[in-house]
């Protein structure tokens, strides 16, 4: 394997200049926190600096901060594969994934199941249990999908082993039983090619701070399909959400639009640095992101087989690239270990519990080079046992 | 009245320093959007290089990204005469708002009564209305207090009128008939001198971008009274509130303390810029100012008798200092029109329809002169008509 002619030969590696990356740095954890885009503080000083500091409360309109929700999701919207008007940029993907199950089981309310995914990230299912105890309904894992159900939830991308579901198979599963769909994006926004309207998928929410760069905690995202944008009915309603937020009505008439999904004032600097950060897309093919994430994985896998299934590594991640998504997870009973020791030489991954090494690549700064490096250091420490020498404190996201 | 005097002998006056006001503007909106405190812009910045560019994702466990919520709640609990674990900063008020009504109704189960207050923040309005509908509870705007009231929730101070409620006696009234208490401290925060504590109050929400400076859409915080805080029990339940969020449970436990009040990842750039703000009140007493907020109003409002009562210009606001938060409200038929002719010479103020004219002051920025150049701003607007030249387009906030 020729990893140079692999670089070399990268239509997406001059867009790793987009970014500031310190040198001695290979970062595999883009999937946990992205990098950061050149240009993103410079912008976010601008904001505090002349928007906050000499434009004051003007600037909810004369610099656009109170259109940004509907102004971002709309330039997100091509990456998703969405029309503009279907995409806002707002809170968390647990309010967000929140406000969707009510609005689904609202549209459904003679169906008492939500029909969720085990081993999906927890903070997930704690929301579907939560919204299923309010509601009264009933909570399924497994099992086929069937007339019950109100609304089938999961994740796209799986946040240990990375499989990657057939989106317009399983949203077209769903609404053969009439049911509606949510997927989360949180691993897949930014970092494959999405084609939501194209999968009729009904509801999606993704993130802002993996794939996509945002920032630490950059908000989150929603997709509502066009045929359900007229009939927002969300319970986080406040007054971002409100028809005429304005006029300071006292009864609740949601606006008919994206807006709808929508609470309250956004984080304002947050939004910011994740607007700014969207630039790196400029002129990359959502194709040639995907292909270039199937192939470092290929190239990850292949190098596993030959340097480190030896030692015991288990490899947790599917072989087929087009059911995975831009990570690789390994196994190892000193997972945890060898992860921070890694972090020690420079080369960031993650460890999820209970002994799952994950690394991940964002193709927009990732190289081959780096994934070989990664191999190459995991096979060293595990050679020599290196990992011995390190404790069990230390990181632990 | 000497205004000269009044400003010279302000203890607060050498405060103003601590922010960045450019010159020629009489900020009187810091009720809305505060000013921008000296060094967040350059905190923020560091935050962004440094942190997030060069820690990654390291930065969560060692920049105390992961423990910053609870951080800036301990040091903004004195502000709200609270204990440092009784306050979190999280979210957004509609979105606190929600959390807290849904706890206490499960606090109270056998009863069925939402207890609000006609007139509050529309926002808050339609959460109750929303937490209501999906709990099959009654929302009641007027009359007495009784055993049926599961909850009683208003604002301490009005966001039109500035009435400021009797905290300890309106809490006492709800404990009396075994109800629960929320309130909305939108406009007291920062702002007057609460003690939250020594009111026996259950609950509260407050407002991170007004008379705190915390930024756009900085953060929301949330006060849950000590005797609360180990049965936390709220339906926006993510992975930030679970007792152990990087085990990975399938199942939600809450954990023991304010965090259960979390949900998930906090929008960090906007929660460090609410942080470095908070120094502004390094060796600041907030009876200090209680004490020149009221004084403010004072002059404002015998300014008014003086000059603009002839005008036809109604005042909004009790002339009660004891009952009246940090704005004065005028209403005028010209009232858009004046606000907007004020923007224009640098007096900013804002506008609350329908005929609203709102002047807020933060008492550690605003002069007494900032009074009085605005009430003779509004004098000869209204003397020479010069609002006519004014439209209706413009700003609304």
């Amino acid at each position: 394997m020729d990893i140079k002619l692999l670089d070399k030969n990268d239509p997406l590696l001059p867009f790793r200049k987009r970014f500031k990356l310190k040198k001695g740095v290979n970062y595999l954890d883009g999937n946990s926190l992205g990098a950061l885009p050149r240009g993103v503080t410079k912008h976010v000083q601008s904001v505090m600096k002349k928007e906050w500091g000499v434009g004051l409360i003007r600037s909810w309109n004369e610099a656009g901060w109170y259109d940004a929700p509907v102004r971002i999701g709309a330039k997100l919207a091509p990456l998703l594969g969405a029309k503009p008007h279907e995409v806002i940029v707002c809170d968390t993907i647990s309010l967000n994934l929140y406000k969707l199950l009510v609005m689904a089981a609202r549209l459904r309310p003679e169906r008492k199941v939500i029909l969720a995914e085990k081993g999906n990230f927890p903070s997930d299912t704690y929301i579907v249990e939560s919204v299923a105890r309010l509601l009264n309904m009933q909570v399924r894992y497994e099992g086929e999908i069937d007339e019950t159900v109100a609304v089938h939830t999961l994740s796209h991308i799986n946040y240990k082993s990375a499989l990657k579901q057939d989106m317009a198979l399983v949203t077209r599963a769903a609404h053969e039983k009439g049911s509606l769909i949510i997927w989360d994006l949180a691993h897949s926004s930014g970092a494959v090619d999405l084609k939501l309207d194209a999968c009729h998928v009904n509801f999606a929410v993704g993130c802002g701070y993996k794939f996509l760069n945002g920032g630490p905690g950059a908000p989150s995202h929603i997709y509502v399909a066009e045929q359900h944008l007229n009939a927002i009915d969300q319970p986080l309603s406040g007054w971002f959400g409100h028809k005429n937020p304005f006029a300071f009505d006292e009864s609740f008439e949601a606006v008919s639009d994206i807006r709808a999904i929508l609470t309250s004032t956004p984080q304002y600097l947050s939004l910011a640095s994740f607007e700014k950060a969207l630039e790196v897309y400029d002129g990359v093919s959502m194709q040639a992101v995907e292909r270039k994430g199937q192939a470092l994985g290929d190239v990850m896998i292949a190098l596993y087989d030959e340097h480190l299934s030896a030692f015991g590594v288990g490899l947790e991640t599917t072989r087929e690239s087009i059911h995975r998504g831009n990570h690789v997870s390994f196994t190892h009973e000193h997972g945890y270990k060898i992860v921070q020791m890694l972090i020690k030489q420079g080369i960031i991954g993650d460890f999820r519990a209970p002994n799952i090494m994950r690394f991940g690549f964002n193709p927009l700064y990732v190289r081959f080079k780096d994934i070989y490096d990664c191999v190459m250091a995991i096979k060293k420490c595990l050679d020599t046992k290196s990992y011995n020498e390190m404790t069990m404190q230390g990181i632990v996201t």
